[in-house]
């Protein structure tokens, strides 16, 4: 068993360093940590996390390790490991595979080499593992006490296994704890998305038309921060009660054939695939930006734009740009993989301290009561979702108010009236 | 049976203006009304009908007899009936038992007017109607096809009620469904309670504190007007992860007690009982405004601030001024009844217009369904939530994406991955 | 001389109540008012005030007659005057001619009646007390002191006059001080204009497409509210700078002719005359909605839509509705005059407590000064202007930054460097 | 003469890909650009030009050469030089003399070697050419057309220099054109500071308390980005009117001594010395971060800071950590000096597009008008000033309104009234 493929283990210090500015940032992971320390409530758990490798995820992972579980970790996203990160993890000798730069093929080896341990928990992001575990290692599958799903987009997937009868393990839709949800997928990809456009194209915002693709709580997160930096917001949506919400919000809504020859910036967060194509870029205007902050690269049709180009060059880091035939250019940021990751530094961590505080708290329940659970997807437990808010707002300083005895009584009462 | 209760039926012609100028902005309604001319659903459905008696309520009402139902009307808020709209359906012959300014008694006794009907199905808004056919009518319960419950506080009760076992026929919370919780209690309560108090007081909200009690839709919609038009936000909140989406929205957050002495404006948005009360009261700036926007005038402990004032005085119509021992004076609004509704028009008919599409709808419903149903308080139906979106945004003039095979295939498999 | 020429001296009471009210919310004016009463800095002064008749303008009256003022009022637009106010004003012995719903010989009337007081000091919103001074009583024009006006289109007309040499007397432009054109312009503009549509209309904002005319000080302002009550904006501009920064606030801007089609409401702030005419009615959608927040009732080209109405009705109070002859209906609000005194209650005091103390504090000027300043118009002292911000800061309890001497001293260096 | 000093001349094809990519979003200065191509207006003139080395800067030296005119470059500060950019000027030929990273004698070395090319107008961003020219060039002075600045801080001691009679040559204030001023240094410095303390520590806006230093352009700017991305907004400021405009704007006001135990980040944009000091430190909580955005570094007490800390470290970097002796940890961002420029790109070429368009024609100006201006502090012409603005908006695409002849009449008339 190959310890760990990372790409230069002389990055570990530099990547300590940034893991522990990380850490003082993570506050309510930090006080999990602490009381895993103490109590090793994950003794005896095999967890083959596949993950994006940044800071945040180290923290975590320190604290599974902390808990008493063993871990081997791979990248969820062949553009987003940060390798010094890795080098740091590598070089404490936990067992990780991932680099910046994967093909396909060793983006896959990875996750194998990981599933070496015979892991009883995974952790997903994009539900890659689980979809390989139940395609080409179902003798993994039946020994499983469960996983762990940190996307919409795994999310999704993972229901439609179920549905079919596919699901083998049950399964803790982590994305979906509201103090997860909410917060990570709104906040988080809203300020990091906007992040990553910034450090690829130093784009003003101010005074620019911006079209956000997908209206759930990524795009309505990145749509608010776009807005908040002063841009005109284009939503392009399919479900009419957001469709709705979005024109409230005082957003122009229409569908893509309308937005593509007004865009200054295209922003994909579907979980869908090809939101962008052919048919639009040929309406767009010249020099238009595309970048997608969905999980997968499939919501830019890029091979359609592959296909139309006259010339494909690099204009600088992380900026493709495709000029057609008629001169036009469009330029793709980096790749049309994750925008956050691949060009900043993906979530803060104080979004991340929640999200993975709904993932360390879930693998313990999962190792504690996973035998037990139906074969399906399961939503966090109300009890960690609040106390993850609980130890958040603590850690901020903020006290919220309490319910007297009077108003617990008049809220579960229905004599009173008018 | 004496037909109607108002106050003057001589306001009958400027009723039905404004209540024609209200219908020209609830094209949704509007539509639902026409089908319902033609296919008459509603045959047989005796309706009694306990809503705020204003000109989007009027058309509620005139859509509900365009389906064949009978229908009596009463008020539920003794503050909130517009006397002219009373009026303009009486004089159509309706039965209508409302007026402005009714005492607790003439409150009820206008209920048991309308339970004359011998209604199969209540319409309520905050739950009176149906817990006075509990408490005192328990023979028409078994009767009835069902209800439908209108605002938070109301399924709050209602769900305390079927808890208890109490609860004899299936209601539906119409205040649940997303086209109307997410609309009207946000973008709805949200401008009018900020319209009701310039009415009341010609606040200036730039440069105020507000603290908004209560971060549900309703405190939602209310903080980001109020923060719209130039206040400073104090959000106070018991439920973590709400206090904490407060704190992320840019807002501080914190208990009743430390924000007492910071606010220029205090509103009350809950479903409870006294959260504003003597304690707060005592810490209070001078000339503090208090008002209230949640269903019923308990939110405000009044009692506590009639015990505590030295004078109480009309400062102005709708402002009662309370002089405290100390010289400080603390105006509370409308006598802490609903302040879009005691001092603005409550919600405009756009917002209303699908709260009342969801209504009129969900009584087709229950009307061929009731009897179907368990007695349990039930969500919308999601297609008739989705139906009144579309329905909305085509009156928007707004077009959504549509799906391609391609995209629906992807979205319902699990087989694709990175 | 007649004493006064109100309504109803009836109302008397109920003015008294409501400048009581605005009193207590203008503690700016009210420190001046006393010092005023104790320095009588205003004694032989007599001023011709022709200002729209409201609590707050009440308040500045009371300031002027406490520093030993003679005072004559008139209305300064035929709607604005409350007559609640006019009367109190008349009942405490004042001269007063103003009443709502002055015709346009009345209007003038009134203001010739107050000319009677042969006054050395003019106050004026909208330049037309002085105005008529200069064509019909020259006379006087040669013994004033001075004086004030209150507003943008008035200062624009008596700029024109100054550079046509007609002026006869030193004007001080209240409207452009920092803390009366920044502030009342802006935030006081912004919130009773929407204050007075809601009244109007019940017009909910979210969602809505809203074409603000003019982005100025007023025009920013009400942008800025619209967008914070959930509208999207579209900017018209004529002025290159203007425009971009309106787009850079992530506005959309177009002509006129390019909005018309679009817009839901418009409204115009320009101090220009058929900013919206002939040509851009017939481009509008049904039902859309006309309003003015400009000094005159000429920025909407009333007589045009006139013309191309098949038929005119009052469609609610303060909302005419114009048929077209193809059936399309416009909403025409409160005639075309400034929406926020017709249709709600003006500028909220707190706002008007700078306006007017900037007004208090240059009347005194005038009278102390006037005679040594030049015949043209003269900006009000930036003493008074940062003390107006002073005394305002004290008011609301905030606490500025000191410079230390070290401070002051490198800001007015050029030595020190990198 | 030493033709260039610059880091890496190797780095010239990267610099002139990243200085290709903002010439594309520099419209405004391209079209200036072609029309000096073939015009040549600055034939004879020979430019000292000490600003930062970016991308953007690089555009207005080629636009300046372009136009006929000879220059030599340095950095305008010590870690603003972008070396790639430095290494493509010298490369094509030019004088430069700039790396980053320079210390305070190597700074003035360059600037001096720029002098050797006895330049008659110098382009400043800060005054410390003009500064020494002043000082130990007096010669120079003498023969100079005149010169321009392009920051505030620049232009108040300059100011102070003609104040003092000690200016010896015209000077453009270039940073006071609306199209620099509202927009560089609004939405410029706004952005890009957030942007860069988004690469220095990933900080999550949202749910922090931002303390902003100054509420001139700069910290208005940067206050509403920090406040989009969902900070809640502390603003300390001197100057009573900009205080309560920060009031009136929802944000609270304070001295930093208030402020000081409260903010998560604070950041410095006032053009004054010793803004937050050991007083403020010492109120800090653990792990408070801060930044300077003003021009220089010295708005922050560093030697205070060093003086406190018991240890102090590199956290990450651009982050430099100060423990002090009770264990409290405070974050200095890139040692104080413009954290926008230091790390990340300084303002988007969009803005600087405006910016440089005003340089590029006021250097223009000055070649053709210098001898005749007195030697004091000048405004940018206000059609130099339109016209940025319109040739800005055409380049958008925005077309504005334009006056009718009647309305042009009217706006210049005072005879028409009410």
């Amino acid at each position: 068993l190959q310890k760990s493929v990372v790409k230069d283990i002389g990055l570990a210090e530099a990547g300590e360093k940034r893991i522990e500015w990380a850490r003082r940032h993570m506050p309510v992971l930090e006080s999990i940590k602490e009381e895993f320390e103490s109590t090793k409530p994950l003794k005896g758990a095999r967890v083959a996390a596949c993950l994006h490798v940044t800071v945040e995820t180290a923290n975590l992972i320190t604290a599974l390790v902390a808990g008493g579980a063993q871990v081997a970790l791979t990248g969820s996203n062949p553009l987003s490991t940060q390798d010094d990160v890795a080098a740091a993890l590598a070089a404490r000798g936990l067992h990780v595979y991932a680099f910046r730069g994967e093909n396909e093929k060793e983006y896959y080896d990875c996750i194998k080499k990981a599933l070496e341990i015979s892991p009883n928990v995974t952790l997903d992001d994009g539900a890659d593992t689980i979809a390989i575990v139940h395609k080409e290692y179902p003798e993994l599958a039946d020994k499983m006490f469960g996983g762990c799903e940190e996307t919409t987009t795994g999310v999704v997937r993972l229901r439609a296994m179920a549905d079919d009868g596919a699901l083998r393990y049950p399964v803790i839709a982590v994305n979906d704890a509201e103090t997860k949800m909410m917060f990570d997928n709104r906040y988080g990809t809203g300020q990091s998305t906007a992040h990553g456009i910034m450090n690829a194209t130093n784009f003003l915002f101010a005074g620019k038309t911006v079209v956000v693709v997908g209206y759930g709580w990524c795009g309505r997160g990145f749509a608010m921060r776009a807005h908040g930096l002063g841009a005109n917001i284009i939503v392009v949506e399919i479900e009419p009660r957001k469709a709705l919400e979005a024109a409230m919000d005082g957003y122009r809504v229409m569908p893509m054939s309308e937005a593509a020859p007004l865009g200054d910036l295209f922003v994909t967060l579907t979980g869908d695939i090809n939101v962008i194509r052919e048919e639009h870029f040929l309406l767009m205007k010249d020099q238009s930006i595309l970048a997608n902050s969905g999980h997968f690269n499939v919501e830019i049709d890029i091979p359609a734009l592959e296909r139309l180009a006259a010339t494909k060059t690099e204009a600088k880091e992380n900026v493709t740009e495709y000029r057609l035939k008629d001169g036009r250019r469009l330029y793709l940021l980096a790749e049309g993989r994750l925008i956050n990751l691949a060009a900043a530094f993906g979530h803060p961590p104080e979004v991340m301290d929640m999200s993975f505080a709904n993932q360390a708290l879930s693998v313990k329940y999962i190792v504690e009561n996973g035998r037990r659970l139906d074969r399906c997807v399961h939503p966090v437990p109300v009890e960690i979702d609040r106390r993850v808010a609980e130890l958040k707002l603590a850690s901020m300083g903020i006290r919220v108010e309490r319910l007297t005895p009077e108003q617990y009584k008049y809220l579960h009462s229905w004599q009173m009236g008018t």
